[in-house]
């Protein structure tokens, strides 16, 4: 069990708040869950078809007005960290512990954490951007994956010396789902 | 102000709960925020040398052992995106909408989602870590820059596909801050 701690660890409550929205054509999740498993909508042939749609979509982030301040500077940034809440993960989905990557029981199981499963005990998704363009409140990018009408959380510069990995290595499952997803 | 809209944007509860807890020699945070402003403990030098610090660290990540399934399979990625709650930004911290960036004036005020202040409307902060070695449900990191006690949301691989962006541009004021905190 975690250890008893001291006073620097307060038990707080961390509750998030949305600070804008995502617009994009695209509508639906390609991905859901219930209490027992996460599916594929359609089969890879489909995941991959929205991996291009969405590699080729410019989607829009809209702001809220009066948080709009929090967005000066961001314009001399090429690219950004944009998280954002998965609101169609059912609660129950956030107990999952174990998945077949993408849905499909191809793949082994394996822990939520070394998959990219939109259903997580914290459904806090990250994708890097590229900002095409500020307009006041609103910010058109190319790489995002989220829906339309995703509540956003935050927006961070991109800064290689944070995120930018040079060499990373994956295991070969992970390999293959990416070529599953590129290729073709 | 932003639109109504439809029923695919339920208004929906977002609170996060921890999955597990930071450990690291690292106690205090270099960076504090009240209801005005983001304070640096100390000068441009003691920031250089905690970058340092953190750079040299080997931190641990203590994942509750009643979800130590999430982990299944992430021994084999050489590298991981972590996601930590800031628990020490007091709640007036998340009004903030804009700062001097590291706490320091001689930079010029900019919208938060531009800077990484860790007082932001969502304290969720993110690292690139390398994974050194798993022992059941304690992970061994170098790269990770959250203070002891902080609890754990979120683990993902780090996939290049997603998180590596070959020629990030930054303005000069981020680019002067990058080398103050490597250089010297």
């Amino acid at each position: 069990m975690p250890e008893e701690r001291s006073e620097e660890e307060p038990r707080i409550e961390m509750t998030l708040k949305a600070v804008g929205r995502v617009r994009t054509p695209i509508k639906d999740p390609i991905l859901r869950a219930d209490a027992r498993s996460l599916q594929l909508q359609g089969g890879l042939e489909d995941a991959r078809r929205r991996a291009r749609e969405t590699a080729d979509t410019v989607a829009e982030i809209e702001v809220y007005p009066e948080v709009v301040d929090l967005l000066d500077g961001i314009e001399d940034f090429s690219h950004l960290l944009v998280l954002y809440w998965a609101h169609l993960v059912p609660e129950v989905g956030r107990s999952l512990l174990k998945v077949h990557p993408i849905g499909t029981k191809e793949f082994p199981l394996k822990g939520i954490f070394a998959t990219c499963s939109p259903a997580r005990p914290n459904p806090v998704l990250v994708n890097a951007v590229r900002l095409l363009e500020r307009n006041a409140n609103v910010l058109r990018l190319s790489g995002l994956e989220a829906i339309d009408g995703t509540p956003l959380l935050d927006i961070k510069p991109y800064l290689p010396m944070y995120f930018k990995v040079e060499d990373p290595s994956l295991p070969d499952w992970m390999k293959r789902i990416v070529r599953e997803l590129t290729d073709g």
